[in-house]
């Protein structure tokens, strides 16, 4: 056995580091785990950052999608989207410095939200092929230029070189980079299915897509407007943090803790701040600066105690039943499916988030896989699919508690797909690949009342269905024997083998009428009756 | 719709961000999410660096927690050990910077790897009660003192106040840090099974855990030998990605490639060089520091065709099945067990890791909960208990594909409980939090054959106790029955009641030797005779 060591032996080793190089040995974090979902990781987050540029511009996205092998396990992938474009100076910082970024400490909804993706994505080119990603960009104040963008590591610093012109004529952002140890995959968990997913929660967006043999995919926009752009919003009271009440309050420039707390959060009316009066008294009269822990803790428990007008829905901006309808229809195709769209709700932190839900049967719905459940829910975070991990995702827990026989509905063994966007200003994803929502108690509860609201929707017709077909069946049977019975009692009475089998056949046709066809409009009159019914969201009906 | 935002304008809002304030916004990415799980997170990197620290000075570890409810959702989590202690001017720096250790940069083995975990919690306290952690320790230079500790998250950089003296008298760190928003609670999840699951994977550690109700719990040591120290190890040659060559090549001091290439790795003979010149010549006599992407490439290349002995496996601290052995006895105390311990594998990047598996039954062994299945699989990643994000890690993926029932095993119904500990200098971790293990394939597969040959070994055993019950339940029912005939046929003939009965007996036992416990040594030979069998492991076996 060796002598022991001394500490300061031991901490003389001590070293800081950055994150560029913690992500760089640790990239399976950032989603660069096993080659088909690296690949996909890498188109995600171009997509995503595109898609929220464009909206973050108002402008309708047109973004173009292409994907070339250009060697074993080598794939150059490029984007290009019609967004504002990056300024010369921004590029570095957007494209090549981790946890850099406009929206991470705004209070917006937004798909991105960490400063992670787009640098990760450099991080994982240059260590992958060596090679910088090309970024070529042209804004509205006429600025173009091509360039190629890696990171400084040790450092988490941007190296751009490479500046030259561009000739690209209208404002946006193309950028390319050739990545190793990825593949390209026709599955459940490839890019086709990424952008054909990030298409039907976005049908604002126009996606055109080259897959590596060539083939061209163009997923055509359903909706002609632009979603609103997003507003920066003012938090809910309820709910918030001790450390965040406190953190809001020695940022503030108000005088008083009262003028504070109605100009930081939303919902703080005059009556609700006599109310905290009453609870908390002088507290309200201090200098927000000078507020300690326990009074802000105080404040948050009294806060607690009054009753608060439900979070204004304005500031999340949710996809809407009718685009999930018009998407799901353009797309999937199904028979019939309900769309739902619940009201606000707040979890852990005071975070409003707005659940949407669909369950959509037959047609294009419920994709047959090896691994089905997980093929037929698909699931979105502020309209970007989740394609991983989804066996900690809060969707996929919620999903998994719904009792869906009770509706009817097998996943397993129906074409049934299954649909749950969750929008809000801060998702909290599980990890920093941004895979899975953290399983929340709120969050979880309130997918599975959206689940259950959009299954009860298409129960009637799914029974309906069930029952055509187990009258189907029974009445083949039947109309089988039928044929050899006509023609015994034919031989035992006498009577004509073709007038047996004509009374026999309207027999049975009146017995079940749905499976013979006679009365087929009767049998599934929720498939088109009812869709009107199904757009009704559950926010409207209260 | 509203008019177009310029670039400009979007862009003026960038920032950077310390990843302080990005975990102090996302702690659940750190494990903190969920009551339960964020108490366990604390114990769990306390008590991880703790047994780190007592083997890097070499020592036994001694560790003593206490957990303490202060409220509701409040809880005091104390940690004492025996380990080198932390030099003051070394203190801020471990328990408050995010990023900061002696571990990141090192290739050797040990549990914590991240330099992220003990300032989590710091981040944690400081956030949930807004109290910094209480921290106290005594170097064996004789340096001693208290001090309270917490980060300055924007600047990612640590505030140590309120240094005093300390009595401690001999080596050692204490922490105590109080936190909000968790819960303690006697589940699969909760603390005491975290300690206890420690207790199993590291028989060398002494551990006394104080519950929140008072009840304390000693772990005692089974084994009187430290590990020895973790060494610093080159890594195998195989594997090894482009952009590690390049790296290391660029921080070599060698004159010649050749020459580099024999220092930085492991298995580089002379012989071998020279197979490698026969592919990439003029390469190998090239100045390391001026090797260029496709050059190392090339390099890359060539050495996956030369054969390599595989990689030493000293540098990879496994458990060792006698002491797998001696810990699960101690603690399970099963009825039969098979311990395997597999050869060093490699996995992507080069990196040689080594699997340990255990199938247990009876005792103690598979511990019935809702959750059955999850509650039998024991995963652990260099000796660390893995409890929560079961469902993507590795070890349940390779579980899942094992075809159980093949071995007469079913971890549903019977009292199974299966181990599995996977060592490697690098543990690719799917999360920050380090929950679960990523779904390497080479790892999932060599843990698959770990486990086949853990059940095989246990698989007599099984089918020998199913016999066994099964011939019992028959016999008890036909000895029921033998009881009312014995009595029928001594009326019928006038034979006594008791001679037919013991005639009926000694046939019965006859036909169910094995149930009526007249030869119970024979009916499960494989349970003590066995056991020196299943002991060796199949690195020895070749």
């Amino acid at each position: 056995m060796s002598a022991e060591r001394d500490a300061n032996d031991i901490f003389s080793e001590f070293k800081e580091h950055s994150i560029a190089e913690f992500f760089k040995k640790n990239r399976q974090m950032l989603g660069y785990a096993g080659a088909v979902r690296s690949l996909v990781t890498v188109v995600h987050e171009y997509v995503t950052n595109s898609i929220d540029a464009c909206e973050e511009a108002g402008v309708l996205p047109n973004i173009s999608v292409k994907v070339t092998q250009t060697g074993e396990s080598r794939y150059l992938v490029r984007v290009q989207d019609n967004g504002p474009g990056i300024p010369k100076k921004y590029i570095g910082k957007a494209l090549a410095t981790i946890l850099a970024g406009t929206k991470f400490h705004r209070y917006v909804q937004q798909r991105g939200q960490q400063g992670i993706g787009a640098a990760g994505c450099t991080l994982f080119a240059q260590t992958s092929t060596g090679k910088p990603v090309h970024a070529e960009s042209r804004t509205a104040s006429g600025e173009h230029y091509t360039c190629s963008v890696s990171i400084d590591t040790l450092r988490n610093k941007p190296v751009v070189e490479n500046l030259a012109d561009s000739l690209m004529e209208s404002t946006g952002l193309i950028v390319e980079a050739e990545f190793a140890q990825v593949k390209y995959e026709n599955s459940d968990h490839g890019v086709y299915e990424y952008i054909k997913r990030t298409a039907l929660a976005n049908p604002h967006a126009q996606i055109e897509f080259t897959d590596p043999t060539g083939k061209e995919y163009t997923f055509v926009r359903s909706v002609d407007t632009v979603p609103e752009i997003p507003k920066a919003a003012r938090p809910h009271p309820l709910g918030i943090a001790v450390n965040d009440m406190l953190e809001f309050a020695h940022k503030s420039e108000s005088r008083k803790v009262s003028v504070f707390l109605a100009e930081t959060f939303a919902r703080v009316s005059e009556g609700k701040v006599e109310e905290l009066r009453g609870l908390v008294g002088a507290i309200l009269d201090k200098n927000p600066g000078q507020l300690t822990w326990d009074e802000a803790e105080a404040l948050v428990n009294a806060i607690k105690q009054v009753k608060w007008m439900a979070p204004d829905a304005s500031m999340i901006r949710a996809i809407g039943a009718e685009r999930i309808k018009l998407a799901l229809s353009n797309i999937l195709g199904p028979d019939f499916m309900h769309v739902v769209e619940r009201k606000p709700q707040i979890f852990n932190g005071g975070v409003p988030f707005i659940v949407e839900a669909a369950v959509a049967y037959g047609g294009g719905a419920g994709r047959k896989v090896e691994d089905e459940y997980e093929g037929s829910v698909l699931r979105f975070a502020n309209r970007v699919p989740l394609l991983f991990d989804s066996g900690s995702c809060a969707i996929m827990v919620a999903a998994r508690g719904v009792q869906w026989k009770r509706y009817g509905i097998d996943l397993e063994s129906q074409p049934v797909s299954v649909f749950v966007n969750v929008s809000s200003i801060y998702i909290p994803y599980s990890g920093v690949g941004k895979e899975a929502i953290a399983q929340e108690d709120e969050i979880i509860e309130e997918i599975k009342l959206a689940l259950m609201d959009a299954a009860r929707g298409v129960q009637h017709y799914i029974r309906g269905r069930q029952q055509v077909s187990a009258e189907t069946s029974k009445y083949k049977t039947i109309s089988r024997y039928a044929k050899q019975l006509s023609k015994d009692i034919s031989t035992l009475t006498g009577t004509s083998q073709q007038e047996v089998e004509k009374s026999l056949e309207e027999l049975i046709t009146k017995h079940y009428p749905k499976a013979s066809g006679g009365e087929k409009e009767e049998a599934a009159p929720e498939g088109s009756g009812e869709e009107e019914e199904s757009m009704e969201s559950s926010a409207e009906e209260e």
